[in-house]
C-alpha cells in the first residue's frame, strides 16, 4: 500500500517517523542533562529506568520492520532531490547497523555497563584497579562479540573506531600516531630544556560568582545564542542538545583554580556553537546532525586552543580579567599570562593536560585498548602495563591507579574506540583554523579587537552547514584543500611554543 | 502464548509494560517542568514536538492490542492478590475509555488546543474576548463530541468531570454548590458589615532571596523531602513528579507582596507531599497514583489553608519571619498578622481570592461551563454573563475581561470540568483537617512548636498510601467516617472568621 504512494508522500511518511524518533532521544537527553544538573539525589533509579525504556523505544522505533519498508522503497525511486537521497542513503546504512544487534545483546551490554560502572565507582573510592577488572573484563568479551557482529575487514577494532568516526580504522591510526609521536616528543624533550613560564597566577582565590560571570562573557562573546541555550553547574562540563533551538553546555568552578572554569567554557561552547548551527529544517535527520564526534571535537578544540589559547583573544579579554580580579592579576603582563596558560608539563591526568602532552594520554590509550581486543594485553595486566606507558613516553613515576588507568569513565560505559577522537579533532582544529586564517581576512586582528563573527560565520558555511553530508575525510578535504594533516597541528604547536619557550 | 502463562508471569508482564509507559509519561513531564522553568525561548517549537511525540506514544502503548489482551487475560484469573486485582481492574477501565478515542479525534483536539491557547495569549494582550471566542467555541464543539465519545447517563458534563473527579456529577454539583451558595453569602455579607483587618504590611518591600530563603525553610518544614525534590522559580507556581523520589514544585516571588510567595510555596508543598507520599513499589500503576484532583487539591489546601493561614502556624513562624523582615514586620502583632493574611475581600481574580469568596469563583465557572455545553449559553455570550454573575455574587462592577471570562488558562488547553475539584478540594481539606485534630493528641499545639510530623504521617497514613485504591467520595468515608459534608467547611470558617472579625 505504502509502495504505490508518490515518493513524495513516501519521504514525509519517512521525515515525520525520523524526527519522532529524534523526538525520544532527545526527551532521553534532557532527562540526562537534568541528571547531571537538578536532579534531587533519590531520583536515581526511577530516572536510570526512565533513560532505559526511552533508549529502547527509540532503537524498536526506528528498527521496525515499516521503517525497513519504508527506507528500502526510498533507495529504489529515482526521483529524490539530492539531500533526501543522502539522507535515506545515511539512515539505510543506520538502519542495517542497528537490525545487527539482538535485543538481548544490548540489554546484556546495557546491564553490563550499568554494573561496570557502579563497579568503576567503587575502585575509584579505593584507588584499585583489581575492583574494577572482573567487570570490565566481562565488558569487554561483550565489545569482542560487538565486533563481530558488526563486522570488520582487518581489524576488530575498527569495528568499534567506526562507531565514533565512520571510516577510522586501525590501519589509518597506525600510520598516523607514530608518525606524530616522535616530534611531540622531539618537541617536548626541547621545551623541557627551557624553563617554564610560571602559571600560580591561576591558582589564586577566585571567587565563583566572578568566574561564572566572566565565563559568561566568554561564551556571548564567542557567538553562543542564549535565546537557544544556557549554562548551568555540573560536576564535569558537557554539552548536549536538543534541537537546534535548545543547547546546553555545562562548566564546573574551582575557586582556587581559574583554568577549571575558562577553558572548559570556551571548549564547550565551540561543540555547542556547533550544534546551534546545525541546518533546523533537518532536525532528525542525517544532514541535521553533526558529522562526526573527531569533527565535533574539532569545533571544541579549534575555540578552545587555536583561539581561546592565542595572544589575540587574550590581547582582547585580558584587560577585563585583570579588572575583575585586579588583585591576583594587576602583576602579571598579557605577555605572562599568555605564556603561563600555554605552560607544557607532563600530567597524570589527561583533562587537565596541555596541548601538546595531550596526545600521549590518547596514544596510551589507543594502543592499549587495540591489545586488549587483540587479546595481546590481559585485562589483569592494564594497570602495570599503563604506568609502564606513561614512564616511556612522559617520564613519569608510577602513582597509583586513581592517577592511572582509573581516571576516565569511558571504559565503564563500554566506550572503546572513542579516545582517538580527541586527538582527531585537535589534528582537524589546526588544519581548519590554518585554513580560516587563510581565508578570512585579518583574522587574527579581529579576534584581538573580540570579534569573533567572522570565525564563526566561517565554521557555519564551511562545517556546520553540513550535518552528516561529508564523512571527515571528506569534509576536510572539501574544507581545506587535503587530506587530514598532522603538519597543520605540529605547526602550529611549533610556531606557538618557538616564541614562548624561544626555542 | 500469553494465556498459558501463570498469572504471576501475566501480572510481571502487565506491570513492566505499565511502568514502561509511565516512564514516558514521566519523560514528558520532565520536558514540560524544563520549560516552565528552564528552557531557553526559542526552544518552544520543537520542545511542543517532543512532548506531542512522547503523548502519542504513551497513548499507542497503552491502547495497544497487546495490553488489552493481557488486562483481559489477568481479568479472568482468581489467583491475584487483592492489590493486584485493582490495579487490574482500574487499568481495564483506564484502557477502555482511551480506546474511546480514535487517533483523529485526539489530534484534532491538541491541536485546536494549541491554536487556543495562541489566540487566548492574544485575547490577553489585547485584553479582549472576542479575539478567543472563535477558536474556544470550535473547541467546546470538540469537547461536546468527546462526551459523546465518552458517554453519559445524565448530561454531557458528567464524562467531562469525571475526567478530573471519577464518580463526580452534575447530580451532585447541583445539590452541593446551591446548598453551599447561600451560607457563605450570609457570612460575606455578615463580615462586610464589619471593619476588615489592615492586611497592607503584606505589600511592603520583601527582598526577593530573603523572601526565597524564607520559602524554604517553610517547605523544610511542612516535611517536604529536598533529596527526593526541589523548588524552581516559574511563572505560575506547580507541582509536578517524576517518581514519588523527584517531586519538583515551583513559586514566584513579587518583592512588593510577600503573599505572593509565602502562600504558594505552602500550597504547592501540600501537593508535593502526597506526590511524595506515594508508594514506590507501585510505581506506573493505579495504586501508585494519587486518587483524583480534588483529593490532591485537599492536601494542598489543607497545608495552604488549615496549617498555613493558622494562628498555631504563624505562632511558630511569625518571629522567624519577623527576624528576617525586621523594619516591615517589628510593628505588627501576631494577632494582627493572622488577622491580615486571612483578610476577606471580594476579587476579581480567582487566584488571589480569599478563602469564602473564592468559591463564587468556582461556582460561576461551573454554572458557565454546564450552560454553554448545554446550549443554553453561547460563546459570545460568555463576557457579559460573566460580568452579572460576579456583580450578582460578589458585588464588583464590570472591568474588562482580562480581570474577568480571559483571567484563566484552563479553557484554552481543553480543561472543561477541572475547576469543580478547586471546591471539592477544599471540602474535602477541612472535613480531613477536622477528622485529624481529633485523632492527632495535641495537634495544635504541635504545629504551634513548629512540628508537623505528626499530621505528614497521619496524611500518609490515611490517604498518601493508598494511591487510587479508593474513589475520592470512599476515601473521605473511610478517613472521617461520613460522606463529603460541606458543613465541616463552613464550620471552620465560621470559627476562623469570628474570632477574627468579632461576628
Amino acid at each position: 500500500m505504502i509502495f504505490s504512494s508518490s515518493s513524495r508522500l513516501l519521504y514525509d511518511e519517512y521525515r515525520v517517523q525520523m524526527r519522532k524518533i529524534a523526538d525520544v532521544k532527545n526527551a532521553s537527553a534532557v532527562l540526562q542533562w537534568d541528571q547531571e544538573t537538578y536532579m534531587p539525589e533519590k531520583a536515581t533509579a526511577f530516572r536510570a529506568a526512565q533513560i532505559a525504556s526511552l533508549s529502547e523505544l527509540s532503537h524498536q522505533l526506528f528498527t521496525h520492520e515499516s521503517m525497513g519498508a519504508i527506507l528500502q522503497e526510498l533507495q529504489s525511486r529515482d526521483d529524490l532531490a539530492e539531500d533526501e537521497q543522502i539522507n535515506v542513503a545515511l539512515t539505510w546504512e543506520d538502519f542495517n547497523k542497528q537490525k545487527k544487534y539482538p535485543g538481548a545483546f544490548v540489554r546484556s551490554l546495557s546491564e553490563t555497563a550499568s554494573r561496570s560502572f557502579h563497579s568503576w565507582v567503587q575502585a575509584r573510592k579505593q584507588n584499585a584497579f583489581p575492583v574494577f577488572a572482573p567487570d570490565l573484563a566481562i565488558l569487554i568479551d561483550l565489545k569482542k562479540q560487538e565486533t563481530d557482529l558488526l563486522g570488520y575487514d582487518r581489524h576488530p577494532y575498527d569495528a568499534l573506531l567506526n562507531e565514533f568516526e565512520k571510516g577510522c580504522t586501525v590501519d589509518m591510526l597506525d600510520r598516523l600516531f607514530p608518525a606524530v609521536r616522535q616530534p611531540l616528543k622531539d618537541l617536548l624533550d626541547r621545551i623541557s630544556q627551557k624553563p617554564a613560564p610560571d602559571d600560580r597566577f591561576l591558582r589564586r582565590h577566585y571567587p565563583s560568582q566572578l568566574q561564572w560571570d566572566f565565563g559568561m562573557q566568554l561564551i556571548l562573546g564567542a557567538g553562543f545564542d542564549f535565546g537557544a541555550g544556557r549554562q548551568d553547574i555540573s560536576e564535569h562540563p558537557f554539552t548536549t542538545s536538543f534541537s537546534p533551538d535548545d543547547v546546553r553546555i555545562t562548566t564546573r568552578v574551582d575557586e582556587e583554580n581559574l583554568d577549571r572554569m575558562v577553558w572548559s567554557c570556551i571548549h564547550e561552547t565551540g561543540h555547542a556553537l556547533y550544534e546551534q548551527g546545525l541546518p533546523r529544517p533537518q532536525y532528525g535527520l542525517p544532514l541535521g546532525e553533526y558529522t562526526s564526534l573527531g569533527i565535533h571535537e574539532s569545533q571544541s578544540r579549534l575555540w578552545e586552543n587555536q583561539v581561546g589559547r592565542s595572544l589575540p583573544y587574550w590581547t582582547f579579554w585580558f584587560p577585563t580579567l585583570q579588572s575583575i580580579f585586579p588583585d591576583n592579576l594587576r602583576a602579571v603582563s598579557l605577555k605572562d599570562f599568555y605564556a603561563g596558560i600555554n605552560r607544557v608539563e607532563p600530567t597524570y591526568i589527561r583533562t587537565e593536560a596541555d596541548e601538546l602532552t595531550y596526545h600521549f594520554h590518547i596514544m596510551i590509550r589507543y594502543e592499549l585498548e587495540k591489545a586488549v581486543l587483540e587479546g595481546a594485553l590481559r585485562v589483569g595486566d592494564i594497570s602495570a602495563w599503563w604506568k609502564e606507558q606513561y614512564r616511556n613516553w612522559l617520564g613519569l613515576e608510577p602513582l597509583d591507579d586513581n592517577r592511572g588507568c582509573l581516571q576516565d569513565v569511558h571504559w565503564s560505559h563500554g566506550s572503546f574506540g572513542y579516545f582517538p577522537t580527541y586527538s582527531l579533532g585537535s589534528f582537524y582544529a589546526a588544519q581548519f583554523f590554518e585554513r580560516a586564517v587563510q581565508e578570512i581576512p585579518g583574522l587574527t586582528r579581529t579576534l584581538s579587537e573580540g570579534h569573533t563573527k567572522p570565525l564563526l560565520d566561517w565554521l557555519r558555511i564551511s562545517i556546520h552547514q553540513y550535518g552528516k553530508r561529508y564523512r571527515s575525510a571528506e569534509l576536510c578535504e572539501k574544507v581545506t584543500g587535503k587530506p587530514l594533516d598532522f603538519q597543520s597541528f605540529l605547526n602550529y604547536l611549533l610556531d606557538k611554543y618557538q616564541k614562548i619557550y624561544d626555542l
